[in-house]
């Protein structure tokens, strides 16, 4: 366990391209030699015009289009695109959405160039977890803020069949240009926008509830953008409030907590994601909404683990500067329950839908994909895995 | 005037590598076919082993070196590296010093691949400002941290006979990586240290304390790094304390400071240093020395101009939530003034030699280097920049 800064190196080459009318400048993004296969979801992005203004920006292209990419990407959608990009010869990828179709386009770009059965891209029981050594260039038009794919080189990538969901990363996969209007998150429901607040403020707490090592810069980063949500959640979930500014920050904001500037040099957790990928493997929950409903039991649970970065959350995002650590932390964990709830997100597993007769399939799963020692010290075992699950099922929060 | 989160491009390709023995791994992030010149000042980098390190590191490579760079780079110290690299063909540099060997090194690599005569990199009434079509590749070793150089685009270069100081940027001069070893910096005298924590302070502040849109991001962590130099600057200016985490988090925040994170979507001042570059030009004062020199003087004779920013500073920045706005400010000038004491820097003009004699001067080199319109609205005039050097002369600080 280290007690100081640990070494870091930090190159995140990701040309981000911020503001309004910017999908009118694509041509200048992708080279114009180039054959553009546009990935997009659902067929939102066309119902509002999104699609429309890309296909005008690329207009003396040549451009072809793969949609239907889920909302938890398959391997087995993904590999159809792959497909198609063989058979006529795309090479630049462009993805139009939300996280799901920019972790889709990093795995489509990495399974168009790899060598051999992409299935071995993921490890985790799932493929060999061999090395990507090269990818399609690929840029990205984010919808909804949220992941902050946009910015890093993680995906993750879901198997129907396995009720698997497995992430896999690598420098060759980080997108070229991403293009953030947030003018484009004005058509979003309410639903998707709290999910995006949740999955960002997630993010951060995963990089920031540890133990402290002294990174300054990092914790006040961390500090200040779960902040910037706390402030601004609220807001950014009343989907008839179209305004510039609250959506700018929200979508930077969203950005800035996955882009690596928060993780160089200390310690990470994602138990929480862990825990939550098998939980929207088992019914289908929305990632964020996993998330939610595990966090306040992560923190009962992990209590005594992670106290010292639980009175700094309490003082510096909460401003608790009355009582005894514990009462600080209590509060804090208090205050975040009446956060999520605030923004409609569930705060136990029993509002997901899961019963006593899941916990069981849920552990096998986490073992099963490798989890069996997590969190920032390793030291989460599946017992405690275990303990985490039954506290979210029945709290009485 | 924008009242919002201004469009910005953000694209920072330079590879940060953080940590102990770094130095060791030069040959991993300069191909193995470049012939390096190795660039530095005067002459500690040998006397403190960093030169054997790294040529250590390079021993298998064809490498040249060329020292003597001043603290403030000049024209003609740098054409005689350029000279340098055209007879003997070097196509890749290595900048191993502080900012002043880094902006250095930026503009001889644009120099040595310009297409014309490089006096025209500069406008500003030294040249004819021409577009850098290419550059050589280079990558750097942070000795000071500072100025911010080693992870941005941008170089000030001095011109001795013309008493000028003068800034170029370019996508083309961003470095390919950059090594930041914080027990570098055990070697550092006090007073440079002082300026480092002083340089990096002023320009968090450049791109904070103009007038508010809204940038929340930008302002929290302009805050934070605000705050943990205000915190950590007394230590680090106390030479004596070789702690690795107050170096590590020193140097990560000086870098932090001036890698266009700060400044995207928002709007900046350097007033502060372009009249800071006129005292270096007149006396040679360390530059660090000219900012804190002015900046209370800035702060208060733009009061009007900047006053929801300095309440804003005031509160979150030096935690003053007493009294009426223009205590809360006064406060905080007062708060800031005496920080600057504490770190044994000038706060006033008078400290670093300047006299009533010298302002006509001050004034006509601003106007010889076109900063007749400067700050966040360009309504700094020749008037007002006199003013503030005036204030800045005979304040009783």
């Amino acid at each position: 366990m280290n007690t100081h800064i640990s070494d870091f190196t930090f190159h995140n080459p990701v040309k981000v391209v911020f503001g309004k009318q910017k999908i009118e400048q694509l041509g200048t993004h992708i080279p114009s030699d180039k054959k553009v296969l546009i990935l997009y979801g659902g067929g939102s992005v066309k119902r509002f015009g999104t699609f429309d203004r890309v296909k005008d920006a690329l207009k003396d292209r040549s451009i072809g289009e793969f949609g239907g990419i889920e909302a938890n990407p398959t391997f087995e959608t993904c590999m159809k695109a792959v497909e198609k990009i063989k058979a006529e010869d795309y090479n630049y990828l462009l993805a139009v959405g939300g996280g799901s179709v920019i972790d889709a386009a990093k795995f489509i770009a990495a399974a168009a160039e790899f060598n051999g059965d992409p299935i071995d891209i993921f490890g985790k029981g799932i493929g060999a977890g061999k090395p990507i050594e090269s990818a399609l260039p690929f840029g990205t038009i984010l919808t909804l803020p949220a992941t902050g794919s946009e910015m890093n080189s993680g995906s993750v990538i879901s198997f129907k069949e396995k009720k698997s969901k497995v992430g896999f990363g690598s420098p060759k996969v980080y997108p070229q240009f991403s293009i953030l209007e947030p003018e484009l998150t004005y058509s979003l429901p309410k639903r998707q926008l709290a999910n995006g607040v949740m999955d960002a403020f997630t993010h951060i707490l995963e990089q920031y509830l540890t133990y402290p090592v002294g990174g300054m810069v990092q914790d006040e980063m961390a500090e200040g953008l779960l902040r910037i949500l706390i402030k601004i959640g609220p807001d950014v979930t009343d989907e008839r409030r179209l305004d510039y500014n609250l959506r700018a920050n929200f979508m930077w904001t969203a950005t800035m907590a996955l882009n690596r500037l928060l993780s160089v040099g200390v310690p990470g957790d994602w138990s929480t994601h862990a825990l939550g990928h098998e939980l929207t493997a088992l019914n289908g929950t929305d990632h964020a909404r996993t998330l939610s409903a595990l966090m306040p039991s992560v923190m009962t649970v992990r209590k005594l683990k992670k106290w010292d970065k639980l009175v700094q959350y309490a003082e510096n995002v909460w401003g608790i500067t009355e009582g005894t650590e514990e009462e600080k932390i209590d509060a804090a964990i208090l205050k975040t329950i009446i956060f999520f709830k605030s923004i409609d997100m569930p705060v136990n597993l029993k509002e997901i839908g899961v019963t006593e007769a899941d916990i069981d399939t849920l552990i096998n799963q986490l073992e099963k994909h490798g989890n069996v020692s997590i969190s920032e010290r390793g030291d989460q075992t599946l017992d405690v895995s275990r303990e985490i699950y039954l506290h979210a099922l029945h709290t009485a929060y």
